[in-house]
């Protein structure tokens, strides 16, 4: 089993990006399965095959312990870290070539608190990556794409995953789509870019920081993805398959 | 007046910091507010003066768009922005010399969708900062304390405020702060803890973003601070003086 975990932002698409994701598989003759991270999600664009509100009870922690819409939030991401066997169990049941991991809507209760770390490592699996999405309606600028950029070199380090790195919603973005493409490949763009929109500590902050990032092998460029119009799944099959099946693509 | 944004992840310590810096200001015979920007908390450790659970009702939210705890919150806290001119108007009628702002529990909901950046440019004030917490619990190792570094940089950005890091939970850390506080001040140091713990692409990586960091001007250190035993609050106060006051001390 290799497994695929979809990371990002809440409201970036990731649920909709793992659905997406297992219908590409299923039509080229893999077997995908989903694993729903999130205790409190309510719709799920997809039929789950694992999922961690069996196991991790939203609202009776409301209840319970008399916390509030934050707390219980936090707490019952906490939780999930407890449950690994569980989880564990109904995974090997259902024995998929791909596990896709949906995680939790707000990234922050799964990334900086230590239940998400200690999945990643404790799910027993042949091979784990990251999928990590630029929300694309985020971007509104060369800095906001800088500081997401930022958030998903913290997510890596904080995960110890190999990264694949997506752009979302490219249906909403029009002629901005080419920018941003450009920015996350090219440092002389983004920097020309930063530089027309900002000045004094910021711009030497942040051209500093790109020339790391860079210099890391992080400007390897974003997949665009639409998870309306399909468009790229191909593009993100391959980047998934030199990951976890040393560039073998799955079998038709 | 003068704004103070406290930020940080979920947990970090933000309503408890806000509170203990307010009770400082006011020993010291300076008049701050606290506004709670927290659509969803449900217990506070002070008595707000401006409350936007008075604008944004997170319950009614749920049950009138029939969304569950996820996408409530997410919409609670977008419709933050919708409501700067009643939030402004309350503010003005109290009109502290300092307002702390307590932001939103999950901070990507704040400060990655819109209305966080919306609220910090448009919230009328003389001078304006940001406290970002490192949770001290969080920072189990030295690659954990650069992936923070990177979501306060990635924050910092995003608000484009000036920014003072703090060090949170310091009562639980042991000898481990000392630690924390030299790879904060010390590239060299970092990096050498940052090489014991990991290899390969994941050192590559995180020793450029530290030089790029460093060469930046991220490097000033953290400020640690007890919320529970109150150390650190003069070292804060000063700090904070620095940005707002042109490094004036509040009246004794």
């Amino acid at each position: 089993m290799k497994t695929v975990f979809v990371s990002g932002t809440a409201g970036s698409g990731k649920s909709l990006l793992s659905s997406k994701l297992q219908d590409y598989y299923s039509k080229n003759g893999a077997f995908a399965a989903i694993l729903n991270l999130d205790p409190g999600v309510e719709n799920m664009p997809y039929t789950c095959d694992v999922d961690v509100r069996d196991h991790v009870d939203y609202v009776s922690i409301m209840q319970q312990y008399e916390l509030g819409p934050n707390g219980a939030m936090v707490m019952a991401n906490d939780l999930i870290a407890s449950k690994i066997g569980d989880i564990q169990d109904q995974v090997d049941q259902v024995n998929p070539d791909y596990l896709i991991v949906d995680t939790p809507g707000q990234i922050e209760l799964f990334a900086y608190r230590s239940s998400g770390r200690f999945i990643v490592d404790n799910i027993s699996s042949d091979e784990k990556t990251n999928v990590f999405l630029f929300d694309g309606s985020l971007i509104t600028s060369p800095v906001n794409f800088v500081s997401i950029a930022l958030l998903a070199t913290s997510i890596r380090l904080r995960l110890n995953l190999p990264t694949i790195n997506v752009l979302t919603k490219t249906d909403l973005l029009g002629d901005k789509m080419e920018d941003i493409l450009q920015w996350s490949t090219n440092l002389k763009t983004l920097e020309n870019a930063v530089s027309k929109e900002t000045d004094g500590d910021t711009y030497s902050l942040t051209t500093n920081i790109l020339r790391g990032l860079d210099m890391g092998g992080f400007a390897q460029g974003l997949i665009p993805i639409s998870n309306v119009s399909g468009e790229g799944f191909l593009n993100l099959e391959g980047a998934l398959s030199r990951v976890l099946n040393l560039g073998e693509e799955v079998e038709n």
